[in-house]
């Protein structure tokens, strides 16, 4: 399998923790991949016209979108039920928790994106305002959360770690260690892991 | 259970579809909500931080997120299987047809705000036009999908709906109909289902 990439991608991140977790990095191939808003790509708009990172690319050349996808495959060819529970409640809780920290990362790009890839004199601060609160108010969710804090490493927690690893990455001063002690705690609880280790963003 | 929902949303109009063919609709009542980008609404915010429609929140308080975890919950709720394939290779091509169609959707919404709702001097055509081609060239795939187009009425299809739809609410002249001729042939044919007629956007 293939896998397109690029290690500062928070999608591409999370597939790559997980596909190390569930033990099957080494059946995938990590292709190099670069798109940016604005700029076509007209080669991987030919693979998803989402252009968006990561797919993967199955030996049958059959495409799986998006990362929350891909996690949800791979744990299935681990044999289910590892990374996102296979039934009960709990089942809609991780899915839900998910939603957040998914939705968490579309604004932080959205946020980005305003503030560094728009040009200067078309940026709207109440757009950049209202996709920071959103992801900023998520974040003070899962302070509160301690049950997901908890968990076995999972697909929660693997999100959660991309989260912060992106704030870092491209936020580096918005203080949320200071803010919520108890994400700062996990994400170093969590950083013992080698599969979130290795995939860190590189320096800024 | 509730629904947060607006009729101008096609995420949940999705949601709505799929809950009128599991025969749950009498069950779920749908709360009128607003959001606006760029406006804060605290009361929503507090429900989901992401301030996204729609939300299903339980008789419990749990809340289910997004849109397509919410259609996966109710279509478990009616038995499974009958608007995502349990099991095998049709799971996963289903899936990510549908991750496309979701990416198409969010790409749509960003190039209406792009082009209504940002202040006028700060608009980015660049983006605008990325998004618009993300969909576009996303219509496309769909149009060389028969088998996509032919199989029985499941979340793949309540998605394509929903972006056609959404076209002709919010970008009526930009001729897909024209264009995609097999898609124009396939949402005549969804028309005819109730679920589809009574869920499409007012006037714009």
């Amino acid at each position: 399998m293939k896998l397109t990439f690029s290690p500062a991608s928070p999608f591409a991140r999370k597939v790559r923790i997980a596909a190390i977790e569930l033990g099957l990095i080494d059946s995938i191939e990590l292709v190099p991949a670069t798109v940016v808003p604005g700029q076509p790509n007209e080669e991987y708009s030919r693979i998803t016209p989402l252009k968006k990172l990561p797919v993967l690319i199955l030996d049958n050349g059959e495409v799986v979108l998006d990362s929350y996808v891909i996690v949800e495959y791979l744990d299935e060819l681990a044999g289910g039920g590892k990374l996102i529970p296979a039934s009960g409640e709990a089942r809609w809780k991780v899915k839900s928790d998910h939603s957040l920290l998914q939705g968490m990362l579309d604004s932080m790009l959205l946020c980005r994106y305003e503030k560094m890839v728009r040009p200067e004199p078309l940026r709207w601060q109440a757009w950049a305002d209202d996709h920071w609160n959103r992801a900023w108010a998520g974040m003070a969710r899962f302070e509160a959360n301690a049950e997901a804090l908890a968990r076995p490493f999972d697909i929660v927690q693997i999100g959660l770690t991309c989260v912060l690893g992106y704030a870092d990455f491209r936020f580096a001063d918005c203080g949320w260690r200071k803010a919520y002690p108890k994400l700062d705690a996990f994400h170093d609880k969590v950083l013992t892991r080698p599969s979130v280790k290795v995939s860190l963003p590189p320096p800024a």
